[in-house]
């Protein structure tokens, strides 16, 4: 079968690409061949057993989408995305992509007639009630931000397109991902990442919330493999609702703050400045940090790893490309 | 301010506008004008003291929806929609109609400069989980058909135009609506108002689902009444939620045929014959027939009457035109 990956130029998609080529299954399932769509044209993922066809091309646009899935495609990773304070400064741009983009795919989907598994990456971005909420699997989502009011309508189409048996869809509501390698992006939680990245790079990072704030974050290994878990599911297990909160970390900045010095000591440690950012703050104030994540463990998500465990598989993973990416 | 009203030519948009003419007024301000929009052309409402403009379109186009807005409009009550029955027939056009044809007016409103209260209806239909099932405004919409999923994704429009300050939204998530005039429709839920209306037409009505059966209903009078609140409303009372279940009121099919014993006697019950409809029965039984109306409450919606005062109401506002339509 064939594995699309959309915003396959991404960091995620580009992890999700170099497992799948790896491993060559998903699941017990061959690959045999993969797509990857991005707005520019993706690199092949490395020693790929598989032919791998790179496209560039408009999620919005049907004609585009159209070449990205066919007859054969078993899984769609659906990654393609306007990020959250790209969204809120441009409503009709994160509106176009992050849901047109999103149904423009599903068509494609649907008129392959392959009845993909499609992985579709839903965010903790879909709530707010902020640090005090606790959000479990039947809490309606209230977005503070048009990127999850975007997603969360996303989730909605992914829910009807299953149900009618035009695609097998799974929503992963991805929290927070840090370490993100490369650079600083207009992510509104991009602080989060460049706190646990700059400073081992030598440069400064700065925060716009206070120690005590909490996030609910989730490593690029973790994410990768909580995505990779979802291509695989059976689709029976999961029943009409499609969306699962995957087991992430909360921690606090202090938290993060700590294992940094641990990690890289007090020369990193002096790189982080408080530096106030009311837009950045009102998108992540709203977010909530506290999950429950049952349904998640009993569909097998693994548990995350630790916070300094994460520090350092950064340090292991990406550290190298992320400076290479500056130099 | 000029009041449009799309689905006007539907029966709970001619009682919204023929309430409307009658007070001249939503809450403390004038009503200056009046557009009615549907498909096929509104009558005016009898005896209206303002202008009553009345259009012919296709909600999901953009130009028919610029000429229902204008820059005086200070309210938009939004009925038009593919009701459940039909959206499930006809995945395309529920889509169309109920998720594009809202995003159309919303943009209407956002390009008209004049950040009108948008009162959208949205439906139980949102919810599933069916008979076991108590809703609150916290609940996640799980739908278990198209037309719940499109309206759903029509709320979350709402919210994040309203959350931009594009328009100033406020959604109502109606029950099933008991007991309409005219004719049985495409509505998956038609059955409800079929029984207690085609008997006081000396016509059969038929019934897919056990007398134990319980459904979330609103008479018309108090859906009219809530819709005409909220298009008053203080939307600063709202905060970020704009979702609200209004005080709907639970019967099971066993009261209804009390009531209609009671009011029509033994020759109306004769009336009534049990016959499966799965398609109908499977739509139907996963609507939630239990809510939690704190919220509306605690807003000022009025409560409901009882089932006897509504099939009484249903006797007196619309049986004579009913009999008229058909004759």
């Amino acid at each position: 079968m064939r594995v699309t990956i959309t915003g396959a130029a991404g960091f995620l998609g580009r992890k999700v690409a170099a497992r799948l080529a790896l491993t060559g299954k998903v699941g017990a399932r061959d690959i045999t061949a993969m797509t990857l769509f991005d707005m520019v044209e993706p690199k092949p993922p490395a020693g790929a057993p598989f032919p791998v066809t790179c496209l560039s091309g408009d999620i919005a646009n049907p004609a585009d989408c159209a070449r990205a899935v066919d007859r054969d495609t078993g899984v769609v990773v659906h990654l393609a995305a306007v990020v959250s304070a790209q969204a809120e400064a441009d409503f009709d741009l994160g509106w176009r992509v992050n849901l047109d983009g999103t149904r423009a795919l599903l068509e494609a989907c649907r008129a392959s007639g392959a009845r993909p598994r499609v992985v579709f990456t839903s965010s903790v971005a879909t709530f707010s009630g902020g640090q005090d909420a606790v959000i479990d699997d039947a809490t309606r989502p209230v977005p503070g931000n048009s990127y999850g009011a975007q997603k969360a309508a996303g989730e909605l189409l992914i829910h009807d397109y299953t149900r009618k048996g035009y695609i097998d869809g799974v929503t992963l509501r991805l929290p927070t991902v840090v370490v993100r390698p490369g650079r600083p992006n207009r992510a509104a939680s991009s602080f989060a990442s460049s706190i646990l990245r700059e400073p081992f790079l030598g440069e400064e990072a700065f925060l716009p919330v206070p120690e005590s704030f909490a996030l609910w974050i989730a490593s690029p290994r973790a994410a990768t493999d909580w995505l990779v878990h979802a291509a695989a599911l059976d689709g029976k297990t999961l029943g009409l609702d499609r969306g699962i909160n995957p087991p992430g970390l909360t921690v606090t900045v202090r938290d993060m703050m700590l294992v940094l010095q641990s990690v890289g000591g007090h020369a990193a440690m002096r790189l982080i400045s408080r530096m106030e950012d009311k837009e950045v703050a009102a998108i992540v104030g709203a977010w909530p940090a506290r999950f429950s994540d049952a349904r998640a463990k009993a569909l097998g998500f693994r548990a995350h790893e630790g916070l300094e465990a994460l520090v350092r598989a950064f340090l292991e993973d990406d550290l190298a490309e992320t400076k290479a990416m500056r130099a």
